[in-house]
């Protein structure tokens, strides 16, 4: 099976893989973090994202957004982000639960939250009634497949930091936008303001390993703790920092973006000439959103599968990986013609 | 580096590890466990533990115990463990804070439960002041290396079951159990009356899998979502379950177990020849615990790692593991006697 | 100092206190509730709500909120309530700190939820990533001052039970809404299919006392437990009892409310007569809100204290109380013309 | 019905009630605290405490000792107590559930911890598997009715603060310590090194009513949005800050206390001339433990209520108050004689 559901559909990189390999070279090694594949990982983030880069490897999206939203908030403080927001709407709950977290919450019509968002949000300060904005947190690539320019998380840095609140990025696809804005990882993110970040590997190739990124100074005070509490520490950690180093060492990152990238635009571009067919949001990183007629999306996802993202609209997403290939982009396409000439 | 400080510190099992390329052939598969290699560990469960056995993948022991305890309790319901668990005294915190858990402890000499102990725990029923008993969590093999007999197991089970109460076995290791008792997992689990256990494959050679396993058919209504909120769901969850596949299809389990047991024998017998060693728990798994000249630690750990155990009476844990060698333990032992020596 | 800031300005109604007062008659009464004025603020509730309604004393209105909340939802399930909830907006974070809950928020534009809003709200059933939603919460009369008629309340209940929903009402101002409506509460809670619901007596001349209700029998399973933790029990229990007794024992709770009501009618029929002042949602319970003139406003705050609603509209609210008296209305209109003249 | 089970079973002292009614005095005051009552209260506490002391109110005990610890603790670090402590074992999971708080727990022979007790319960200091201990909360008098001398908590204060730990007191019956230490409050809190306590109202005399006082400065950092997020801030604070202030203007407190200390006094030298009862605890508040035989203590109580203590020993608890007289406690005396002469 292969299809356009999701970059967690991919399996993982023959490079990570080889990595993992590598790693397991027969000696002991220090668990939880202590090891020397562990520093090698914490010098290729600082390489990358700069000398005060603090990377610390955790298990998961869900576990390392709310792990590192816990270390910014104090126990009255809260988070503002998007309403179509991976941290609010798929996250089962953990924010609120297991990190005691409120999310103050903005529609948008493009997954990207704005500066005035920002202003609009920061209310009643001072106020022991309602929950004191600490953190924005913005996904970059968005949930839509959108993409934030560098001035406008410039912009929303300056924002935050105005108001006394800290930029956390959701990059739980970090290596796309690196490469559809056409920078380093540092160029929108240290050097634009952002104070904290979590950065993804297991979509982009790895086998599963994400990393909580601290980037200011000082804000991961205790992070070891809170990791540990969060049920975020992997014993042989030499492991997950294996694939994260994979990436980080080398262009792997950007290759294997770059590959789901450039097949996004080619299935937007083919399904554009698709007349029932619209693309619903800027392909701008490695997802198309569309609506096509319900009838049609049925038939063509019970050969290539794919989810409805919007109950309501029928609106769908297609998700390009780091394994996708141009076949698969222009059979997937062929389909879709056909399914919606059908039902035309 | 090789020592005696972990199991952790061990790497991935060969036939782990080609159990995880083996799942990365190429294909897509869904996500979060709607995959094959999950069904066939699922079935592989089932075979071990019976038809009833609902196996959920986790990522590590600390995730394992936790959520399983949570979806044992409700929110004024507290679990019963000896003060030496792993849950009370290893888990930075999570079960309180993250699972809103109260633990009721007792003291033990060998890290073991009673029945006695259930039931002088086991007080203050229908009072609303008092967190009401709910679950009894014992840890088998325990964490100072002793073993709980098969009618100790059923002991318990039935002194917590005629209270209205759960078992749950921390089984981080229950590799090394089995092999110590010479049976199956399901004699000393689903036989023996346990409700619910978490199973380690970790510390037994995988990279990093663990499962919480409902024995007792119901337990586990909502576990999914518990699991996604408590952030312990995989994406691409195939590589984590093919590990335990690969340890439960054939007898690698036993096979990884039954050498770190062996190795803790040899162990103990060679310091058991040594004047100035004392071994503090009988050794019953793959962990010797030994009290020695404070001096004589201190320099046997620059070559071979180890921990101290106890702050206060300088008891120290020796841990075997799956790919420790019988030189190692010859080595180990000969180092020891000859800082006891001098240290003499 | 008397002014239309808060209903939880005004002191204590007479009756309240003297109740108290008879409470406390010399003899020792056991502690937590289980005294006789309990057992006859328990029997009151039945004869309001029906046979089937189980009363629990609580302190204030955010610990009967979140409590209440707490019983109907399992750690995986949320809360549908508007996005001017004072669930949502003033409760500082507690339903999701201290209950763990999400939130699931919809803009109204009257504060009051409707059927669509339930069934746009409760959606990816069964999908382990999204908490499921579990209760309505409405708070009747809304935090605008708006009223759910009968029909729409039977009508919210019918879309909530038609999906597995329970109907939670908070009624911080219960009797406002009971008076407003004609009828008793058990028209338009237990008969509308509330299962649930938030009592509130302070606002309503009681020095401090709430009730969680419930309606639906077994809902209350374990609350006692529940109460407790959320650090809402009160051990001197019978003078609280004591003043939900007061209210609903004769008629104090619609003569207090009535006249909270009737000045709010006459406040809005006031400042209706007054050029720059537009009055923003229907009056229908005890609160007016209004836009005038932001430099009137806070030349009229200065002598009668109030407050704004809204940060970004200048939107104020002005609130009756049970002690508000006709003079004081009349002469805040005055104030408010006068002031807004200036402003002109 | 007059007895010896609770403190929390007497009434409001009068004097405590004529307050409430004088702050009940027709006017509008600003609720949640910002009132001319409540700032009376503040002075007062500061006069009693310390010109650094930061007085809360809060609703009951278990609110007051939770919070208190919620803003002492970050979320990794945990709390030192005795496991008799109220914290630990009657206030129904809160600091668990509510405040995620772990707490460390040690047997005593008296309820009283000693330095050597923190000194031992502080280790794995930088461990980030262990919950680090933050602070050392103590009650005075002690949940056993033992008192813990200005040295004994200068002694605590020192060995926490050596360690970098904070000293709380959980003074439900703080006023009984003092009068049974013949000091003021602030000789053995401020001045002896207490850095927080909860001050308790409710058991020598008030309706319902305790504060938090910080006494170290900075203490209280974010406290106002942690009581109110911790369902403590009551909207008509004027009358809970009535009953404290009514207490420490004047004497109130001091004879309140007085009163059930010497009763405790006269009921110890009753029972001890009875053959068959064992004063099993030094009497040195307002409470007396005793051992007599079951069936003379089930003859008692049903005449005069108490509760059992101890489930496994049959120990019981005879709890004085403000109200008791001495005719009771001889009455209550001579009926212990009676039955357990019957029992003999």
């Amino acid at each position: 099976m292969r299809g356009f559901a999701s970059d967690n559909y991919a399996g993982i990189h023959p490079e990570v893989l080889a990595a993992i390999t590598a790693a397991n070279d027969g000696t002991h090694a220090k668990a939880y973090g202590a090891d020397p594949v562990t520093a090698r990982m914490e010098a290729l983030f600082r390489e990358h994202f700069g000398e005060d880069a603090r990377a610390y490897v955790m298990f998961n999206g869900t576990g390392a957004n709310v792990t590192a939203l816990r270390a910014c908030c104090r126990p009255w403080e809260g988070v503002i982000c998007a309403d179509t927001a991976h941290v609010h709407v798929d996250e089962g709950g953990a924010p609120e639960r297991m990190g005691g977290l409120k999310l103050l919450t903005t529609p948008t019509p493009d997954g990207k939250l704005t500066p005035a968002d920002v202003a609009r949000l920061t209310i009643r300060v001072g106020d022991e009634h309602a929950v004191q904005a600490r953190v924005v947190t913005v996904t970059q690539p968005t949930e839509l497949g959108t993409l934030y320019s560098l001035e406008e998380l410039r912009a929303l840095a300056e924002a935050a930091h105005a108001r006394g609140l800290l930029l956390h990025v959701d990059g739980a696809r970090l290596a796309n936008a690196a490469v559809a804005l056409g920078t380093g990882f540092r160029a929108f993110t240290t050097d634009a303001g952002v104070d904290v970040l979590t950065f993804g590997a297991t979509k982009n190739g790895a086998l599963g390993a994400e990393a909580v990124v601290f980037l200011t100074a000082g804000l991961d005070d205790g992070f070891l703790y809170l990791r540990k509490q969060s049920m975020q520490l992997a014993s042989k950690g030499r492991f997950y920092a294996a694939q994260l180093a994979a990436q980080l060492d080398g262009d792997l990152w950007h290759r294997a973006a770059a590959q789901a990238n450039a097949m996004a635009q080619r299935l937007a571009a083919g399904v554009a000439a698709i007349d029932g067919v619209r693309v619903t949001q800027a392909v701008q990183a490695s997802a198309v959103f569309a609506i096509l007629p319900p009838v049609a999306a049925t038939q063509v996802m019970a050969a290539f599968p794919f989810y409805v993202w919007d109950e309501h609209t029928g609106e769908v997403r297609w998700m390009c990986s780091w394994d996708t290939t141009e076949a698969e982009v222009d059979g997937f396409v062929a389909a879709i013609a056909q399914a919606v000439a059908q039902a035309g």
